[in-house]
């Protein structure tokens, strides 16, 4: 029987899918599960994103541009325009899902060991994207302490070697809900000018941005024109996960004529989605208010009642919609294995995700678990109940 | 300004899209252009497909499981069933068209710089996903004059070294339609067992088999179920290309779990054209016999009208909607360029692909060229009319 790969082995399990079986476990124990361990919204597809797909009149449901419909790629560069966003419709590359946007940036502007510094705790899925790219991620520790801001510079330039290729951060964050502001974003800036290095920014939660802050996109950087790749999706955007539709966007041509080739060899993205993208760009302006307001009832709905468990920190979030706690535990994986397995109250139970899967130093994030706080304040509130009372029966 | 990886630069450009610059300027000069070059096929999605997406009740367009909705993949078993194939949901994942199989079996079961066989020529984004693994592609050369059949065991044997992990066919064949007897796949088989070796079977055109002929799936070689992985796609078979739905099949546990890490990092496969594939499946049977007997017609035509040119050897293919033919001239990438660029015949020309590209051995098929047979019979009797007309005037 011939051998998976060593790269198959070595490609890690998903720390937010590990828990699944003891969810499982959990319904079957007949205890209702609040689920806020997945950043899945539960938000209602607007119909009209919906309705396009729905009225569509395609006879031939044909390949379409390796980099996307010309009209979609025309019709973003209106939404981009409209967040401060100059670009034309041939610096962007429709991909399937940000996931796509993010494999395209290793593909392109990194070899197999080159070096890639990202802010840890991070998307647990760039984990996966490196193994298959064969390129490695240094990481750089942020701290809940400080909410999770950017780490001193100094961090960064000391792990800089003759194999950085590039910084990747994620922006509102995912896992820490972190929104850098234009002061770290001009920092990274320098780094990256200094250093002759590439800006990879994800920001799939660029709209989800609270308390009047405001999302300074790596994109309106001057002069970093030809070194941030801007990796984008409209799944959270407009609760459209399962389209599958991002986008990797760079105003340098080198990078773009690469990115190109891999985008041909894999055809074209999913057409009905692109469909959906289209009509989302029309949406009503205030739709994003709508959606917004009640991230933001959700949020600081959670983050009080975080706060309000003895023992637990959560520092309150600037954007996305997840926030990182510490827990008076010492393992957080046991802890939520424990909540699905064996504890409920009043027959519930909830179910997060340990934060050390976010970390790549081992030994990180413990004690730390990540909310996504995709589920309505009464259910939230609910959940809550469940922690705190499991808070007060677990022992370590 | 930083540097783009090498691997990008590795990455071949595709010998179908290099003319499509002259494709524009054939347009350009008012000249209609019968595009007999790629695979994108002109037959009708079939109308209960597209209407179950256009009727789906989706409000929450969510991600669907990473190895697809379990509908569908349940529903791919009636499928396979009926083509003799006994496969169980749990050996399917759903991928974002065939080309993510194709992804998900280099990386699952090849390191960089493992080897995997394949006859050429064969499908030219194989070039591309390899560069991305940074995995090499061993070529043995099939010949035009004995119609491209599986070149002789000896010819394999010589190429397996310590570091071939695989063979891969495409089977019926991109680009030739070649058809692989039960002789041959048995031939691979043993093949397959000798040297502990992986067969990635491509079956993206299954249903294309002519003349009564049978196809021969690799899931079907008893003996084979750790070695055997399926690569398909729902793109020729309904024409839903832009779906971009295919699936990944083992019997191989390990193999599925590796694949399944790949699969989560990317979270699932499009939503929407998994509705279309599982309304699919339920087609009434006669549907293939239809689009087949259409197939039939052209390829008939063609291969008869290209051996009626004098200098000009087509084999008659077996399946697929694919023809190779000899053109007696030195170079076919000048020739097709040069019918873009400078010819016509009744304000009308053609597009085919050069077969260069199709080949990894240098210097071979330099005098081929590969028909996309997706035109009705009257295109295809112009676009002859136009060959024959050009291969006169046309001086090397």
């Amino acid at each position: 029987m011939p051998n998976i790969s060593q790269r198959g082995e070595m490609m890690p399990p998903s720390p937010i899918r590990k828990l699944v079986p003891y969810a499982e476990l959990a319904k079957s124990r007949g205890v209702k599960v609040y689920h806020l361990n997945i950043g899945q919204p539960d938000i209602i597809t607007p119909k009209p994103v919906m309705d396009a797909v729905r009225n569509c009149k395609i006879t031939i449901l044909e390949y379409s541009h390796s980099a996307g419909f010309e009209s979609y790629r025309q019709k973003l560069t209106e939404y981009y325009k409209r967040l401060d966003i100059d670009v034309t419709k041939d610096q962007i590359i429709v991909t399937t899902g940000g996931s796509e946007a993010i494999q395209f940036a290793m593909m392109s502007c990194l070899d197999p060991h080159d070096e890639v510094i990202v802010p840890e705790p991070f998307y647990a899925n760039y984990n996966g994207f490196a193994v298959a790219a064969q390129i490695n991620i240094v990481p750089i520790t942020s701290s809940i302490e400080t909410g999770f801001k950017l780490p001193p510079i100094e961090d960064f330039e000391k792990n800089i070697t003759a194999k950085t290729k590039a910084i990747m951060i994620c922006n509102p964050n995912n896992p820490t809900g972190y929104l850098y502001s234009a002061e770290e974003m001009n920092v990274l800036k320098e780094l990256c000018l200094k250093h002759n290095l590439f800006l990879f920014s994800d920001e799939a939660y660029k709209e989800f941005c609270y308390d009047d802050k405001h999302h300074v996109s790596a994109m309106q950087l001057n002069g970093m024109e030809n070194n941030v790749i801007l990796m984008d999706t409209i799944s959270k955007r407009y609760s459209a996960c399962g389209g599958r539709i991002g986008a990797f966007i760079t105003k340098n041509k080198d990078v773009y004529n690469t990115a190109m080739k891999f985008a041909q060899a894999r055809l074209s993205p999913p057409t009905f989605a692109q469909i959906a993208g289209e009509a989302a760009v029309d949406l009503p302006t205030d739709y994003f208010e709508e959606v917004k307001a009640e991230y933001v009832k959700r949020r600081d709905l959670l983050v009080k009642r975080l706060n309000g468990i003895p023992g637990v920190f959560c520092p309150n979030p600037g954007g996305a919609f997840y926030a990182m706690a510490k827990l008076p535990i010492a393992d957080a994986e046991a802890f939520c294995q424990w909540l699905l397995e064996k504890f409920s109250y009043k027959n519930q139970t909830l179910m997060m995700a340990p934060a050390a899967g976010f970390y790549a130093t081992k030994g990180l994030g413990k004690n730390e678990v990540r909310f996504a706080y995709v589920l309505n304040c009464d259910d939230i509130n609910n959940a809550m109940d469940c922690l705190e009372a499991a808070l007060k029966e677990y022992k370590d």
